[in-house]
């Protein structure tokens, strides 16, 4: 069984021209917010490291600079990942689900992705007493990420 | 760097009583809907399998049964995944992100995940000339999986 979650050897360029965006875009079944749902991998571990939204803006972004975009619904705003921390995420690769309302970025993760430090901000699980519990060490002080 | 994306050695049981399960639903935001958007994703091989929404009802069953269960937004009910093509998933892991409106479940998937018969949903990935090319084969005839 071949897994697609590893980038292919030889993956050519993301397409950086407004056709390519465009055919890209017409397949996306965006929310009534105009919403999509964006998983981040790392590319290589295929370790989850969030999940968060694009727009139809932070998908042209995305596609024509290579670093992620989302849209940050508590801001209202396109937001470049890593752009106040650091922390970019390089893309690899850009995938779209079955019936097109989700997104798999395979990304090059510069640091941490989570906020609070953490490599992914997947660190809380049901342990022992039923709890929830952190599976997962603060690696970088938030101050040092977002300033004091 | 430790990444959380595999199941840590021991993990206990998953907390299957009322209050353990009551606890972990406080910690989770669903949206207006009462949904929460929930990754599937392989343990050991850290494959993206698929993105699907729960409610608090899913969220019960999964974490009380040991096999995911969704929301199925089209026909608006619950939805056990495999309930018709016997491609159930076994819960390992589940996983609330930083700010518990995203979760990642870790599966034991039974034969593939996406109901196109592919391993996993995110098959579609923009190639050479920038259409979106499907990068992954079907594993299984879908006809086999869910009847004629």
């Amino acid at each position: 069984m071949t897994t697609a979650s590893t980038p292919p050897a030889g993956v050519p360029a993301l397409p950086a021209n407004a056709k390519a965006i465009g055919e890209i875009l017409g397949e996306m079944a965006f929310d009534a917010k105009g919403l999509i749902a964006a998983i981040a991998q790392q590319a290589g571990s295929n370790e989850v490291l969030m999940l968060a939204w694009m727009n139809r803006e932070a998908v042209e972004t995305t596609l024509r600079s290579g670093y992620a975009h989302y849209y940050s619904r508590s801001r209202q705003k396109l937001w470049k990942k890593g752009e106040s921390s650091g922390q970019l995420q390089k893309l690899i690769d850009f995938r779209l689900d079955c019936d097109g309302d989700a997104v798999l970025m395979l990304v090059e993760q510069t640091g941490v992705a989570c906020h609070t430090g953490r490599h992914n901000c997947f660190f809380r699980a049901p342990r022992a007493l039923g709890a929830l519990t952190e599976i997962a060490k603060v690696e970088v002080d938030p101050s040092k990420l977002y300033g004091e």
